[in-house]
C-alpha cells in the first residue's frame, strides 16, 4: 500500500503547476533544437567522458549535431545506470515518443531525426512549457545582461554575481563592468556605485533574485573602507592580487551585494561549496568538484549582519544538508532550497527532504530546482523529485504521522510551489 | 508484515519502564503548570521564530502565560511539518485528551483550559512519571547545586561542568565557586581542591554522571603544573585572557574533571560540537549552532589516558555519528550516547541506530535520553525513539538476520533501559 | 515483492564466480585451522576488547587455540548484534554444519571440534574456495615479498606500498628494501631505481595492482629533485625526520610509485583516510581509527599529473562517500573501490551503493572486496554485499525505473565480476 499511496501522491503533485526557481535557461534560445542540445548537457558529456570518450571526440569544432549525438551514444550504454541518463529517456518519451527501453547505437538515429521534426515545430517552446507545467522560470543572468527581448513573467531575471566578487581581476570583467555601468571600477565607491547601478536596472527589469556561488574557503565580512581596502583594491584591479588582497575584495564586493539586496528587497541565494576547475582537462563545464569540509559557521557573521535579507541557501555536499536544516531552523532568514548539483541524486535527495520536512517550518524550504540549461529537462528532473517527495510524504506523514492524503498533499504542495511565490515574490 | 511486526515490537518496548539518562528538569518544578511551560521549550519558540514571530512578541515581559501560547500558535501552523510538534501533539492527546489533529486559533484555548485544570491536580507531576513509565530522570545540576529538598533517587543528580571549563573568566563563577566550595580560585591547587570538594559534595547527593557540552574545536589535553599554566591563570582569572590562556585554563580544568571522574568512578558525558550564541538575537536556547567539522580524534589524548572512567558520547552532527561507532567499536571505555539536539530528528536517528546496533557492543549503546526541560516530553520524545527503534529492530534484526521476535526485544531492551542502570549504575 | 524480488535477484549473484580484487590473505597459509584463526580476526578480538575483555587475556603468549576461542566466548554475546559476528554465524553454518542461533558458553566446543575435523581436510582450502564460488584473490605483498610458492593465478600479487612511502625512516625498512633491490637507499636516485626493481620483480609475477593505505592529512605532490629533497632524504635516512621533511620523502616516494605505476600499467588502489595506533593499548590490528575531515581534493594535483593510471579508491568515512562519487563521475581514471573497514557496515554500504549506482558510469564501480586475513571470510563478506546489492537492484532499478530483472543482474554482475577482471587485467 505505501506504493500504492506514494503513487497517488505523485500523480496529484504531476498536476501542480511550476516556478522554477533557479534554471540556466537562455531566454532568447529556451528550447533545444536537436539532440545535441539536450545530450550536450554537461551532465553527459561529462559522464560519458569519465566513461572513456576522449575530450577532443566530444568538443571537436565543426562536427554535426548529429554526428556529435552519434559519438556520445557510443558511451551511453555505460552510464545508462545513471539517474541522469534516466532524465533523458523520461524526457525522450514524454516529448519524442521514445518508446525504447535502451538508446542504443540501433535506435538512436530514429529518435534524433524524429525529434528534430518535433523541435522544428513553430511553438516548441510552449508545448514544453505547456506539457511540464513550467508557468515561469528563474534564469542565471550575467551582470551586464541587457534584459531585454524576452517576457521576464515567463523568463525572470536573477543576478548571477559570480564575476563581481570573485574576477575584477579579470580585465574582461571590468570592461563590461564599466560598459554596463557607466562606471569604471578604480576604487571601493565605483563599485559600490556600479553595482548600485546594476541592481536598479535589474531591479527595472523584474529581477527576483540575486544569486551566487561559493568555494568551500569563502566566508563573508564587511569590510571597513579604509588604507587596507584600498591597497588590496589597487593590487587586484592591477591585476596584482595576492591571496589576501583577493579574499578582501571579494569580501568587500560581496557584503556590497548583500547591502543591495537589503536596499532592493531582493532574496541572495547562496550556492555554498563548489571547488572550480579541479580538473582543468574536463570536458566544458565538466572540471569542477568540491571539498566536503566547508561549514554554514563561515557565514555566521552576513546571517546576523542582514536579518532582512532571505538567504535560500544551497549546499552541494550532502554531508552539509544537516548545517542547512539547523541553521534554517534556527535563522529567519535562512531557507532550504534545493538539491544541488552533485547532491541532485535520488539517494541524497531522499534523506535531505526527509530531514527538512522533519525540521525546518514548511514555508522555508523551496524543494526544487531545475538548474537546467534547455527547457526539456524540467519535465525529468521535477519529476525524479515530485516521486521522491510523494514517497516521503506517504511514508512520514500519512503513514507515519497518521496525516490525511490532502494534508500531506497541502504541504507538498507549499514545498514545490507555494514557498517559491511568496520567498521570491513572484 | 514488516510494518505490523515493527508496531508489535513498538508496543513490547512501550512497556518498558524507563530510566532516563539526560535531562534539564528541574527537580522541584518537574512538571508543567500551563501549556506556556510546555510550548515555552526553546523548539518551539525557536522554531516559531524562524518562520518570522518576532522575538519581542515571544519574550515580552510581564505577558500572562495564556497571552504567550496564544501568540505562539499564530506561527505554529507553520511549523505543523516538523516532529517537534508532533511531540507536542502526541503529549496533548495523551495527558489532555487532546484529539483534533492540529492545533488551531480555534481549537487552542479549550486545550489550554483543559490542561491547566488537569495540571493543577496535586498529583500531576506523579500521573506523568506513570503515564511515561520513567521511573528515574537524571538532572542537569549546576556545580554548586545544594541538592536538597528533592528524592535523589528519583532525579538524579548530574553535575554540569561547562561553568568551571569555559567560564573561570567570569566573576560570578567565581563567586559561585567560592561560595559552594569554601575556596577562592586563585591558582592550579586552589581550583583542584575546589573541585574535589564539589565532586564530594555530589557523590555524598548520589550523583551517578558527569557531564559537559563542548565546541567542536576543543582538544582535551593534559597541563602540566607550572609556569606556563600559572601564567594563563592568572590572565584569566583577572579576565585578561587571550585564546591561549583560556584554551589552557579549560584543558586543565577538562583534565582535572577527568581525574575525578576516575577517582569517583563516575562516567563523564561528552556532549561534542555545539557553537553557542551563533545568533545572537535569538530567542532563548535558541542561539546556538554547530560545525560539523569536529573530530573524535581530537579525544584520542583524554581516551587513553583514562581507560576507567566511561564517557557516554553525544555528539551534535550526524555526520560524526560514523566517528562514534567507530570509536566506541574499538575503545572500551566510549559509550555512544543518545540522539542529541539537531541530530534528535527520525530520519538521522533511523540512520544512526542502524550503524550503532550493526558495529558497537550491544553492551555499550545507551539507546535515547529525553534533554527535557519538563516531564511531560518523555513520554512522546522516547516513544519517538521507540518507534524508530522498533522499525529497525523488525527490520534488520528479526527479518534482516531470522532473530526471533523475543531475542530482538530483548536487544532493545538492552539499549533502551539495561545499559543505563549498568553504566550509570543506577 | 520488493522482499521476494530482492531475494531472487540475491539468489541469482549468489551463482556468480567472483574475483575478490582485495584481502589480506597469506598464500601459504589461506585458509584456517582452528576457530582461533576465524575468531582471531581482529573484527572480534577488538569488539570483544571494546566490550570489556582484557587484552591479556586475548593475547596470552602460549595459550592454546581453543583456549584462546574459549575466551573469546565469554564476550560474543555482547556483540552478537554486529554485522561482524553474523558474518561468523554464517561461516560456521555454511562451512560447519553449526545449526544453532548463537554462539554460547554451552555450545561452542562442540562447533570447534566439528570445525577442527572439517579444516583439517586435505583440501579445505579448495573446498571454501569452491563453496565460496572465489576463482581468484588479490593478495596485500609486502614490498619485498618473493612471490614464490603459490599460483599466482589463483593468488594475485597487489604490491603493498605503506612501508615504502611512510617508513623510509625505519631502519629495518631500508634493511628490506636493500636485500630485496640489491640497493642500499641514500639518495632520490637510489630510491627511484630500487622503486623500479620492485615493480619489475612483481610485474615478473604477475601483479594486477600497487595498493597504499593514507592518513588523513596525506596530500600527494610531485617533489622535484633537487637540494630540498636531498635534504629531507638525509633527514629521514639518518632518522632525524621531522615533520616537514618526512612529508616530503613521503611524498617523493608516493609520486615516485605512481610514474611507475603509469610505467607498468597498474592500477594504485588508494586507501584514504585512516590514523595508524590512535588507541595503541588496543589489541593486534585494532589500534587505527579516523578523523573525517578528509577530502579528495588533496588529490586533486595526482588525479590530473597522471590520466593513464586508473585509482581504484576506497575512503574510510562514510561522510567521504559523496566525493567519491562525484570525483568519480568527473574524472576518468577513479573507480570506486568497496567498502572499507569502518563504512564496510550494511547501513553505510546501502547508502554508498544506492549513491553510486546512481551517479557513477557502471563501469567504474568495484563492488566489493573481503579485505580478509583467512579464506572463510569471504563468503560471508560477499553475502552481505550481495543481499544489499540485490535490494538495491530490486527497489531502484526493477521497481523505481522499471528494468527487466535480467537487466538488473546484469548491472549487478558488472559491479561484482566484469569490472573486477576488465579495471585489473585479470
Amino acid at each position: 500500500m505505501p506504493r500504492e499511496l506514494a503513487q497517488r501522491l505523485f500523480h496529484e503533485l504531476e498536476q501542480l503547476p511550476l516556478i522554477d526557481p533557479h534554471s540556466h535557461i537562455n531566454p532568447h534560445a529556451a528550447a533545444s533544437k536537436t539532440l545535441a542540445d539536450i545530450l550536450g548537457y554537461h551532465y553527459y558529456t561529462e559522464l560519458a567522458h569519465s566513461a572513456g570518450l576522449p575530450k577532443e571526440r566530444i568538443e571537436e569544432p565543426g562536427i554535426s549535431p548529429k554526428e556529435k549525438v552519434g559519438r556520445l551514444i557510443e558511451k551511453l550504454g555505460e552510464i545508462d545506470n545513471s539517474v541522469q541518463l534516466s532524465w533523458f529517456l523520461d524526457l525522450a518519451k514524454t516529448f519524442f515518443g521514445f518508446e525504447d527501453d535502451r538508446l542504443t547505437l540501433q535506435n538512436w538515429e530514429r529518435l534524433y531525426d524524429a525529434s528534430a521534426k518535433k523541435m522544428a515545430e513553430p511553438d516548441w517552446e510552449e508545448q514544453v512549457l505547456k506539457i511540464s507545467k513550467l508557468e515561469a522560470v528563474f534564469l542565471t543572468n550575467d551582470f551586464d545582461d541587457p534584459l531585454t527581448g524576452f517576457d521576464t513573467k515567463r523568463y525572470i531575471p536573477c543576478l548571477r554575481t559570480d564575476d563581481l566578487v570573485f574576477h575584477f581581476e579579470n580585465p574582461a570583467t571590468r570592461e563590461r563592468f564599466a560598459k554596463a555601468t557607466g562606471i569604471t571600477p578604480t576604487s571601493a565607491a565605483t563599485i559600490r556605485n556600479g553595482i548600485g547601478k546594476l541592481f536598479s536596472h535589474f531591479k527595472a527589469n523584474g529581477v527576483r533574485a540575486c544569486a551566487i556561488s561559493l568555494p568551500p574557503d569563502f566566508s563573508p565580512a564587511a569590510v571597513s573602507d579604509g588604507p587596507g581596502l584600498d591597497n588590496a583594491l589597487a593590487k587586484v584591479l592591477s591585476e596584482q592580487g595576492c591571496a589576501d588582497s583577493r579574499r578582501l575584495v571579494s569580501q568587500f564586493v560581496f557584503w556590497t551585494i548583500a547591502q543591495y539586496c537589503a536596499e532592493f528587497k531582493l532574496p541572495f541565494d547562496l550556492m555554498i561549496g563548489v571547488n572550480r576547475k579541479v580538473y582543468p582537462q574536463g570536458v566544458y563545464q565538466g572540471q569542477d568538484l568540491f571539498d566536503h569540509r566547508v561549514s554554514l559557521i563561515q557565514y555566521k557573521e552576513l546571517l546576523n549582519a542582514f536579518p532582512q535579507v532571505t538567504f535560500p541557501i544551497s549546499v552541494l555536499g550532502q554531508t552539509s544538508n544537516q548545517e542547512l536544516v539547523s541553521y534554517a531552523w534556527i535563522f529567519p532568514n535562512v531557507v532550504t532550497n534545493g538539491h544541488w548539483w552533485y547532491s541532485n541524486i535520488p539517494s541524497y535527495i531522499e534523506l535531505d527532504t526527509r530531514s527538512r520536512l522533519e525540521a525546518v517550518p514548511r514555508t522555508k524550504q523551496v524543494g526544487y530546482y531545475s538548474d537546467m540549461y534547455k527547457l526539456e529537462f524540467g519535465l525529468p528532473k521535477f519529476r525524479m523529485y515530485r516521486r521522491i517527495l510523494a514517497k516521503v510524504l506517504a511514508e512520514d506523514f500519512v503513514i507515519g504521522r497518521n496525516w490525511s492524503e490532502a494534508r500531506a498533499l497541502e504541504l507538498g504542495k507549499t514545498v514545490l510551489r507555494g514557498n517559491v511565490e511568496r520567498i521570491f515574490s513572484v
